[in-house]
């Protein structure tokens, strides 16, 4: 980074920190920032701040909100005796994506993963525990992602709700729709088998 | 983008207008940003700002900088008999990287392109000719890309600069450093050919 003015070797490097984002996108990001119009750059720089000021988590699911409880928890019309629990925010937007979910959610933040030092006191479990402590849940869907952090936290969150008698199920596993039989992977394909349904 | 906070939606929306950034990533992103510390999300959002308010063109060369001349221009060592023409402002670092080139620079900011509208008066072009007036330049090269575009300026520049006098020479096109023979492009491929040097 010789002969580079150190505002735009500054901006390099904060962008070079994102995920996804390597020094060369980085660098033409960067550049793409200076010819932009400065209401745009402006805007995004804004956008920034504003998310980290008025976002948090719901203080009842741990999904972000600007105000607590958020618009899935304070709807009237959704399913309370459904409970989905997920890993991350973004697994929220995805099954609402879907349209098929009238339930609520609990998002764990996290997933198991001994290498990278998570265990369960890192994850919303104590609060899992206390939303279903009224009885109003019925079924709790476990809808972590579907590799070895994913299914281990379920498991984990299954035993743990087994004393309270509530009805735990999983995510199908299968073959992604349009998906080729010849190129799905063996685990995926056992899965398939085991999860067959009468036609 | 249902269930999803307007500030977060907002900033999601604002990164997506970031070349290379797809909706996903998109997303990707701006959970990351939610989720890392305070400190480096303004960080980022500074430098934003920061890069707008202090980066402008050096008055001789059109580089970015942030004290007008540029480091490169007013540098004393530089050799003042040598011009580099360059598309874009990356072009400078790219060059500089090698560190084998020690004259100045010239950024057009574009190349020729009648598809997206750009022509001549759109580059910096008066001004390079008023850089080559009083005679201190020997030597211009033609460092515009080696696409159709950069081509088409290049042929421009070369004639447009032809009643000076002034050398104009241009990148050497051939085979990459490390590249097969095999896979070279016969455009490449000829060019290589046509550029061949005593061994």
């Amino acid at each position: 980074m010789d002969h580079i003015a150190e505002p735009v070797a500054r901006l390099i490097d904060e962008l070079n920190k994102l995920p996804g984002i390597g020094p060369k996108s980085a660098q033409r990001l960067a550049f793409y920032l200076l010819r932009t119009p400065r209401e745009q750059a402006q805007a995004l720089a804004e956008a920034i701040v504003e998310v980290k000021e008025r976002i948090r988590l719901c203080s009842t699911c741990f999904h972000l909100t600007e105000r607590d409880p958020c618009a899935i928890c304070a709807n009237p019309q959704r399913d309370r005796s459904l409970l989905c629990v997920v890993e991350e925010p973004l697994d929220v937007l995805a099954i609402e994506r879907t349209r098929e979910y009238r339930g609520l959610y609990h998002v764990l933040h996290g997933a198991l993963s001994p290498i990278e030092g998570i265990g369960p006191e890192q994850l919303r479990l104590r609060e899992l525990l206390a939303r279903l402590r009224d009885g109003q849940v019925a079924e709790v869907i476990l809808a972590t992602n579907a590799n070895l952090e994913g299914e281990a936290t379920a498991t984990y969150v299954a035993r743990l709700l087994r004393p309270l008698g509530v009805r735990v199920t999983r995510l199908a596993r299968g073959l992604p729709v349009g998906g080729d039989l010849e190129y799905a992977d063996d685990l995926t394909l056992s899965r398939a088998l085991e999860g067959r349904r009468e036609f």
